[in-house]
């Protein structure tokens, strides 16, 4: 292999346009709702190649409106993968070493089964009919992937955001079979403002009569207007006023002085609108609404009488916990709660508060002490592991 | 009159209902944008009375969503004013000391002329026709009132978030008509991240269908879910995450569980919901248009180079800049950026910074530290300017 020039940069079957798999046909999924669901379809990437005894896998999850396109070309915008400069030969997760999958999640709109996707029992999109998921029933998705993959346990489960929730799941629905756990920018439930930013988000999208009451793929309809709104409302959230101020500023786009109108005078309104109509393009309307409900809902403590600790009891999980000073959407505090949970419970747990004014979006962006951070702990972890040590560069 | 009980509670003149005074009819105003405006109507309130040699006037500035109805039940919604803690007989707004006055600004909905009312000239709603206005333009026409009313330099002008920005303004434009003035959980100018939540208001109001270009009045519509929308997201950046949390944490909304769907669920979604709803009724969606762009375009900087302190230079105004810890909308660095420009010109100036987790909205709210501020810096200006003294309770 290694004799053949040029070896497949993502290691064998990779394929860019990502796969599918359809499973819980047998055994339909349990979800939290009291709704069987299966079969059902998980559309996933993977990257890297799986070692012989399979103690090389890590899951990486991805965000709210992330999708399986970790690092190859976004299938409709051509854009670079998410996390592109993070996975690859030699990288932080290096494809060298580590089998690396991700999947859309249970409810996406990237070719998991989701709101947009036909129902089987009617031959239509499923719209609303759709069951309202939760972060553990995406975790439990994930799951029958990894035994379709024919992975017991990972190694690693790795996200950020709503990542960070479902890696934090994992590691109470599956204890044994998460080695190490890497939550960043995250939380162990999802605080009041940001339910109340998403509930804005949401009557935004049901306020857009192209909606239909959830129907519109089915009257030929997008409500465009309605997602692109709640898609500024939140990204603002992903960001800081100080990032905002050094990006933007109050500097006027494209003119010399305010032209007295609604036009975007401002370079920030040009910025925001500009990513709510890109938006539009590449997510499901109902898929947000999902999905926002499913972090909503999301608090590890409610199985637990309100004690987070207790949902850690007796973990073997090695975790990393991330986060950044900036980010006020997933503050500090969230992270620290969930190491002293971890502390409590006498877990192996590292904690690292990055500083950076780049606000919650850091964990996407390029931040070389986040960077450094993740690779010594996933070095640390993969020699107690018992994984080849990383290439010295 | 003090042998006739009950004497009126406001001084002599006072209107529950408001009062309102056209202007301009010989001398528009020359508004910012280049248009010459006038006649144009200002409804205001007052309450206590002017003194002989007119020296007790303090102008009270409302923010965006406020009015004038300041100590009165509001027309529509029958709810106390706005201030009606602070207005009153031997209250922080002494009304047996101060003649206090309270304007709608230009641009309003409340009586003041703005895109609501009729255009004389087409006898149409102004809707988009309303030229865009300035908290300048606002500052205008308000010294036309006073200029009505005989008043030619207030003993003080005050006012929170908006009413702060006009506040400001006020001593810049007319540096010899205001003796004192107090700034509260404002800015100088209007920052990006607040620059990109009005914009996030605006496209709501705007992507609602029944807004029809500006026109709903001509169409007898009301953009009331775009409006809904514009104001939930407001309202969360008014108050604090710890606010919110305290207010309302995770605490489900008249049910034992989640109900896997999208009611609200929770507590602050049907909070957020209510507030959305009940602004429809008592605020036009086109002069929150026309206001949120004021205060996007406020930047007392625009005309003096940047430089912050020219534009207060020679002041001889008595200024208390206050602001509150937990206000991310207007964070104390903006008020103390204030404050750093006045010391540049040595200007007389109080800083305080009040200790509160009630966030932005902290100034409509009992706070004692800050109502303590408040008549402490009125009593040592009233004393400057030779009004009597508190009465002692």
């Amino acid at each position: 292999m290694q004799a053949s020039p040029p070896p497949p940069a993502w290691g064998e079957g990779h394929r860019p346009e990502g796969l599918t798999v359809t499973l819980g046909r047998d055994r339909p999924l349990a979800l939290d709702c009291g709704i069987e669901m299966g079969p059902f379809t998980i559309a996933y990437q993977t990257y890297g190649r799986l070692n012989a005894d399979r103690s090389n896998a890590i899951l990486i999850c991805h965000a709210l409106t992330g999708d399986q396109f970790v690092a190859d070309p976004h299938p409709i915008t051509g854009k670079a993968g998410w996390w592109s400069f993070v996975v690859g030969p030699g990288r932080v997760l290096d494809t060298d070493r580590f089998f690396l999958i991700c999947a859309n999640v249970l409810g996406g709109c990237m070719g998991s089964t989701g709101p947009r996707e036909t129902n089987p029992a009617t031959d239509r999109p499923w719209a609303l009919s759709f069951p309202v998921i939760t972060i553990a029933d995406m975790v439990r998705a994930q799951a029958r992937l990894l035994d379709h993959l024919g992975i017991g346990q990972l190694f690693c489960v790795i996200g950020g955001s709503m990542g960070a929730m479902q890696a934090l799941q994992w590691t109470v629905s599956h204890p044994d079979r998460v080695f190490a756990a890497v939550p960043v920018a995250g939380s162990y439930r999802h605080s009041a403002q940001n339910i109340a930013f998403h509930e804005v988000g949401r009557q935004a999208i049901m306020a857009d009569p192209n909606w239909c009451g959830g129907d519109y793929l089915r009257e030929g309809l997008v409500p465009h207007r309605g997602l692109a709104v709640a898609r500024m409302a939140a990204h603002i959230t992903y960001l800081s006023e100080t990032a905002l101020h050094r990006k933007f500023g109050r500097t006027l786009h494209n003119r010399a002085q305010v032209t007295y109108g609604f036009d975007a005078d401002f370079q920030v309104e040009s910025y925001l609108r500009h990513q709510g109509s890109t938006f539009v393009d590449r997510f499901d309307a109902n898929s947000y609404l999902y999905i926002t409900r499913a972090m909503d809902y999301f608090d590890l403590t409610v199985e637990h009488d309100g004690v987070l600790a207790r949902a850690f009891r007796g973990t073997k999980t090695r975790f990393c916990v991330v986060s950044f000073t900036s980010d006020w959407l997933f503050p500090t505090s969230e992270s620290r709660a969930v190491v002293h949970a971890l502390n409590a419970v006498a877990a192996n747990v590292s904690f690292v508060e990055i500083e950076t004014d780049k606000g919650h979006d850091a964990f996407l962006l390029d931040e070389p002490e986040f960077h450094t951070t993740l690779i010594g702990f996933l070095e640390g972890a993969a020699e107690h592991r018992g994984l080849p040590r990383r290439r010295q560069s």
